[in-house]
């Protein structure tokens, strides 16, 4: 039968993505399970609920925890961390190039860059020459790439991805959810869904 | 120099609180760390928040989630699992009984057993017989307690642990305090906390 399989949904302007986004490869390797990577919108989502920016700003207390576990986390990683300004960032363009790149190790490589620019340097992922220097180093031809991303289809495929999302009642990212449908929230869960997916895919 | 030592400020309405209560004794005891007991009510926090009921109802996708993550927790700690209704649960008599128990292994015990009746068998914590009956588990005479939580000493004492956590931003429970003021928030982070309070106290 065939190997292992969950979707990783990921949002740009989500902080906890970004730890997420950096281990996954490594968490799904070890556990024989393969990512299929599903950037996605949480503002129409949100917008849903009534909030019109980040809960983390909506509640003070929450959002200076949050910084400061995500600083506990990172360093713990070897990861760089600083924080963006504006937070949160609008990802709506992001989205639509890592939505255009194909998800054969250049989504996941862009999509690593522009977390590790907007939450490591603390750089404005609403710039397109930063989502510019994120492909490149990601070695990819960044003008094609970004004129690729403007496309109707590629507007569209991102659409059904975020509708995909809500109608699975994803409330948050990052989330993977395995092929029987089981949902796992945060990067506390990424060791979990995979042995959850592997378990479910043995015979 | 004294142990290392970690305020635990849990609510009996919180759902993660089960699976911390039911664990952060064995966590700390591994990291040599000392667990003050600090039973709180988040309600006064919420209702300044805006919230007239657990944010778990408030957005029923991210509820829908808590309970099945709640359950696969419990489901991998071996600990019985069965929702209670209604939820959340009034909290304000068990946290007063708490509160009038010493914190030399009796508040503990008869928490442990709170939550044991409240998420492991789905009972009322509003009922004083159910609260008649975790006392007893926990080898504490139910009368003597029960009457002890009414007076005014006990209901001003968990007033100022509310009050305290509130001053030090507490947006939820579990909730760990290290003593150089480090907030770890979750039955994720208790690890994280021993560690934490552990390398602090190394001379």
């Amino acid at each position: 039968m065939s190997a292992p399989t969950v979707d990783f949904f990921y949002e740009f302007a989500s902080t906890y993505s970004y730890p997420a986004a950096m281990r996954i490869g490594d968490v799904a390797a070890a556990a024989g399970v393969t990512v299929r990577w599903r950037p996605f919108l949480l503002g129409p989502i949100f917008a849903e609920a009534g909030w019109t920016t980040s809960p983390f700003n909506l509640i003070p207390a929450k959002g200076r925890n949050m910084w400061r576990d995500l600083e506990r986390i990172t360093e713990a990683m070897g990861l760089p961390f600083r924080k963006p300004d504006p937070f949160p960032q609008n990802s709506l363009l992001a989205a639509r190039i890592a939505t255009a790149l194909p998800d054969d190790g250049k989504r996941s490589a862009f999509s690593r860059e522009v977390y590790r620019l907007e939450f490591g340097e603390g750089l404005s992922i609403m710039d397109p020459e930063v989502l510019g220097q994120a492909l490149t180093s990601a070695g990819i031809e960044p003008a094609t790439a970004i004129v690729a991303a403007g496309s109707e289809d590629v507007k569209k495929a991102l659409r059904a991805t975020t509708e995909e999302a809500k109608a699975a009642c994803l409330f948050g990212a990052p989330s993977i959810i395995t092929t029987d449908g089981e949902l796992f929230w945060g990067n506390d869960r990424l060791e979990q869904a995979m042995e959850w997916a592997a378990r479910v895919a043995r015979p």
